[in-house]
């Protein structure tokens, strides 16, 4: 089970921190450039300087598949750079209906074999279903993003919810037979990554926005992780990844992720703490 | 502009069929198999046969992605066999914020250069801006869709209307100053189609769940459609691509493109003489 494989990793490495490869050419330190292939090496030092302190790896879909069918070659070629002790996360945000929700569960689970997966929740249950039966592995719906245009529909008034919360118990009632689902939840949200946490207590949850986005770090950490501190994964892209442009970027990277962690750390203290 | 360039097109092909390519090597006829290539040769044998009766080309990417790389190659290969008379749409539904959502952007509009994308509605306005910026394109955004699953979110209520149509209402408000939005319905809601309709009297249409999935044509056609019978794709994709799967399979999509196309105009006919 993946919740049971990544709150063991948690423990063993002490850390909530999952490392972003929003790998972009326009972005990684000029001197890659002379490499043959440039984001690779760039992903393959990025991966190997953090490995330490992190529990999982996100790729994030769009900078892949903008490169077109390179673009894949290199998230395939990446995949095999991340150690065993790490969960691999595509964050695709896929949902399309029964047929085609078979396609991409195989895209993810199979063909490139990914430990867990981000999935929409506008299509409903049987958009998510064919994800559900890959029983080792987990599909994070997205609840509640870190962005303006997160009030446009996620906190309209659903009866007496927005329906980010109508989202959240869906899930986590899908989630009771299977127990493969968790949620995503923005991490500048820091109130209501309380009430998601409250409606889904034994959800893992994937807490982006941290960093360049703005979200709150240590309410991310409190209100998100479950009463032992644990269930959650704390994404960092670019503040880790682009620490630095020139040739000690992956030392930078490094030096970054050890003080992420080190930061979570202690706010999961605070919140232990907290409960004696 | 996408909406002046596809009503051209309806109007001198006399067609809204949209040809859905969701090809599968496991459908494809197997006399295929000898080919080296014989998932470009069932598209490109199939974009040739049916390029009379269809004003646009829909692609699956689930159906593309599933092959990895290949599959991407594949899709590059594909679009270059579609005449210039056609639309092409990256059915991708997408749905990712800002500096993300701007590479999903890149990726459709420029790497494959489709002329348009489905998107899903979910995070909201600036998942769909960097969409918007490409003003000869259009970003059809997922609205209500034919599958049972729609029922979970796109039907709860939001005040004194479902969910669905206060993302109708948005999107035409975003789309007053970009005109180049449009909306997703599936072909199964008859009813709930001509509600939207009059929500959005001036948005492009993409009117899947035909055939296989089975949406009622008559009212897609007579509620889907703006008042002058145009505006609106039908979607096709099974019916059609896999109308035989013995070595005349071409002619047979041929034969299931001209008769859709027939049964569609008869019923925009109905529609346009009930005007009268």
């Amino acid at each position: 089970m993946f919740k049971a494989k990544l709150n063991d990793l948690i423990g063993k490495k002490n850390s909530l921190l999952c490392v972003g490869l929003d790998s972009d050419p326009d972005k990684i330190p000029r001197i890659l450039h002379r490499d043959p292939e440039p984001l690779l090496k760039f992903n393959q030092k990025i991966i190997e300087a953090t490995a330490e302190y992190a529990v999982a790896y996100k790729l994030n879909l769009a900078f892949y598949e903008v490169l077109g069918s390179a673009g894949w070659t290199l998230l395939e070629k990446t995949l095999q750079w991340i150690p065993a002790d790490a969960v691999t996360i595509a964050d695709a945000k896929r949902g399309d209906i029964g047929n085609t929700a078979r396609k991409y569960a195989e895209t993810f689970f199979q063909t490139y074999n990914f430990d867990a997966v981000t999935l929409s929740p506008y299509l409903g249950f049987d958009s998510i279903q064919p994800f559900l039966e890959f029983s080792e592995k987990c599909s994070f719906v997205i609840c509640l993003t870190s962005n303006p245009g997160s009030t446009d529909f996620q906190y309209l008034a659903v009866g007496n919810q927005p329906l980010y919360q109508a989202v959240a118990r869906k899930v986590r009632h899908w989630s009771r037979h299977s127990g493969n689902l968790g949620l995503v939840i923005g991490a500048t949200r820091g109130q209501d990554i309380r009430t998601v946490r409250e409606t889904a207590p034994d959800l893992p949850f994937l807490i982006p926005g941290i960093g360049a986005q703005g979200g709150n770090l240590r309410e991310a950490v409190l209100f998100g992780t479950d009463a032992e501190g644990k269930n959650s994964l704390i994404n960092i892209s670019r503040s880790i990844i682009y620490a630095a442009s020139d040739s000690g970027f992956a030392e930078a990277a490094a030096r970054m992720a050890a003080q992420y962690r080190q930061e979570i750390n202690q706010y999961r203290e605070e919140k232990l703490g907290l409960k004696k």
